[in-house]
């Protein structure tokens, strides 16, 4: 067998200790699948005292991961800091300048400054392992990378973040408000205390920006992305979508037509028979349209420290085993440069949900709205009566542009009979 | 961009051609990914005359696919040729004793000399990629492989044939007869003349030899495997699972356990909330459950010229790229050799549909067997009459041993009342 692969891993939190854990209990199979072992022999973190479970006292201890990275005896770095600025963004760029391997679940680091990593990946011939940046242990990036490698992606969408997943489920099997459910999953661990990264929809940007990347052979800015998160979603939209037949799920949506590249972040309603309507609570997945393929769904843990450890790990063996693929698919010089779609240019089905003073004229009112603005309704529901209160009025549309459909939404906003801000939920079929 | 890949192709039936063509319809990306164009330069067919859509005069003809192998203007061939013996193994193991790697789709070779094969690519130093002959265009090969190469697998399972799937789904949707659902099922294509090899389980099998071998490390014989088909599953089981919360599936499951490496194919009882469950028609799934990753399910076509091309053409550019594996996950040496458990050695749940005589006294008979087996009952069901007519008796029981089941079945068959081969099938949790 080879010489060992040597790792330095910089940050021992859930993700660094999980990653030091797996390649110590699994080292057997691992070093068998990888040709040769795999060995921790560096570390870093602010707090060497920290029990973590972990005999290190032998390990070579940093306190700066940034001045270590051109460490002779270390060939591959794991970075486990986190954060898209600071010292981890700093010992990513300066261990690639070296001419080392990096392997990071960084997701953020990876959506934001993607494009230039890659370069320099390239200009030093090294990988840039990120399989646990995206759905935790779900292989997607290396199934879209690799596996359908021979594809034109038409697609690729996801559930993306297990917290959303988490809470928009608990809505609907539990019949509970929107901040109560955020409330006990902090409880729970399940979110965070400060929830906006989550809730808002920032995460699953991030991970949707690096599987469009890779689905289209295109790094994306990631200002292109339009990004909702599910603040606004109320227990009436859940029953409501129940009532017609859908599921609310937050989806990381990119798209690639002859016009160009699409990628945006919002709730969606999706037909209870779709198969990732089905994927509830804490799981993710991830689905990928292919020209030749079809569709590919792929579903797993997307969080925690076993499935995070486990696409690290599984990036490590791939650089012992000589295993290369770039950064993006494919050379920088074959990238592509497809144009960004904005949002305004997008077209779909729209559900709108008006809470209206319960007197008549008001649905014509509502409907003479979008006649105007030339959106054909699908469907109109009104349940419940509260006459002189506010009643919601669901209606449906059939496909029709996001710019008609937000201009007729600040024109209802106006009535005077639509007492709140409308919900809008965008409609998918997957 | 370096020197293209030379790609000669044996067999120009679904698999041959859907790859020339989608080498030819996506050669820009293709090469894009793969670092360099693929081409294919030399293909062998029984048939030259016939037209398949694809301008191939230009290339390099063979009648006789097996001398074909040492030509040395081919980097790498690709066996479409079909079937565990004849040409088709000639060619394989004549190419990888030249020194040349191979791209497969054939399973029941890999399944029935995968142990032999692997060990002369080894010999050789070369890939022999086999993406294809698992689940289509689903890459469960490279998933098992590499995605999840840091986990310990306790278990892998799957829906491995689309034509058993179709049926079983059509039988529940429309509540046809098996016999029926087959006839329409040749008449579209979905299954073959003689059905024999899909509907008995025989393909599945092939598969699930193929994923255990990777998931566990450790080549399978295929006389090890426990099969069962489809051919006994009747329309009043499928209307009882329905009744007692499953769906009835054929599953190929494989698991590890500390006492050895178990593998078999028949229909299950699958809970129907259980992802696997509402994997419908054609489609196949995979599913693999590692010690950190946790339950990873992947979900699509798991047939037809496109995906397989799609799983072909990755096996391409893996080999393009340079990106090399061991044939079963690890290098010979490193190979598991975990004992084969027998089936008479499987614990499970159990369901049981007895033909009965509906008289007073048959469920205390039927009953009494089960107590002197010490099996122990978790439902009876018996719905309708037909005094002095037959009645379905239906019984699901708690954990027990095959073997016990298995002798308390020949015994329940022996009964005066028990009127026809009392239908078992196995209940599991996925």
């Amino acid at each position: 067998m080879s010489k060992p692969l040597s790792v330095g891993i910089a940050g021992l939190g859930t993700v660094g200790a999980g990653v030091a854990k797996l390649l110590r209990d699994n080292a057997g199979i691992i070093a068998a699948r990888a040709g040769r072992p795999i060995v921790v022999t560096a570390v870093s973190s602010r707090d060497r005292a920290k029990d973590r479970g972990l005999a290190m006292a032998a390990l070579r201890w940093h306190e700066d991961a940034v001045a270590r990275a051109p460490d002779a005896a270390v060939d591959v770095v794991v970075e486990a800091i986190g954060g898209s600025e600071g010292p981890a963004r700093s010992l990513v760029e300066a261990t690639l300048a070296a001419g080392k391997p990096v392997v990071t679940a960084n997701k953020a680091l990876l959506a934001l400054h993607g494009r230039a990593l890659a370069a320099l990946a390239e200009q030093h011939g090294v990988a840039l392992g990120f399989e646990a940046a995206v759905a935790g242990g779900i292989p997607a990036i290396k199934a879209l990378r690799e596996g359908l490698a021979a594809n034109q992606i038409r697609r690729v969408a996801g559930i993306l973040n297990g917290t959303c997943n988490y809470i928009l489920t608990e809505m609907r099997v539990r019949g509970l408000p929107f901040a109560e459910v955020l409330h006990q999953a902090q409880a729970l661990g399940y979110a965070e205390a400060d929830p906006s990264f989550d809730i808002d929809g920032v995460d699953a940007a991030h991970k949707l920006a690096i599987l469009a990347a890779l689905a289209f052979n295109r790094p994306v800015d990631f200002s292109e992305l339009h990004v909702e998160g599910i603040r606004d979603i109320s227990a009436v939209d859940i029953a409501m979508a129940e009532a017609l037949g859908y599921r609310i799920k937050l989806l990381g949506i990119a798209e690639r037509t002859d016009a160009g590249v699409s990628a945006r972040v919002h709730p969606c309603m999706v037909p209870v028979d779709a198969p990732i309507a089905r994927v509830d609570g804490v799981f993710n997945a991830v689905v990928a349209e292919g020209d030749a393929v079809g569709r590919v769904m792929l579903e797993g843990r997307g969080a925690g420290a076993g499935p995070t450890a486990s696409a690290v790990v599984a990036d490590l063996i791939d650089i012992a085993r000589g295993r290369f693929s770039p950064v993006w698919g494919a050379d920088t010089a074959a990238l592509n440069a497809a144009v960004a779609l904005p949002m305004h240019q997008h077209r779909g089905a729209y559900y709108l949900r008006l809470m209206v003073l319960d007197r008549p004229g008001v649905i014509a009112d509502v409907t003479a709205v979008l006649r105007d603005a030339a959106i054909s309704l699908e469907s109109m529901l009104q349940r419940g009566r509260a006459p002189a209160g506010a009643v919601p009025v669901v209606l449906t549309t059939h496909e029709c542009g996001e710019a008609a459909m937000q201009a007729a939404l600040a024109r209802l906003a106006a009535l005077d009979s639509v007492l709140e801000k409308p919900a809008l939920i965008r409609i998918e079929t997957l």
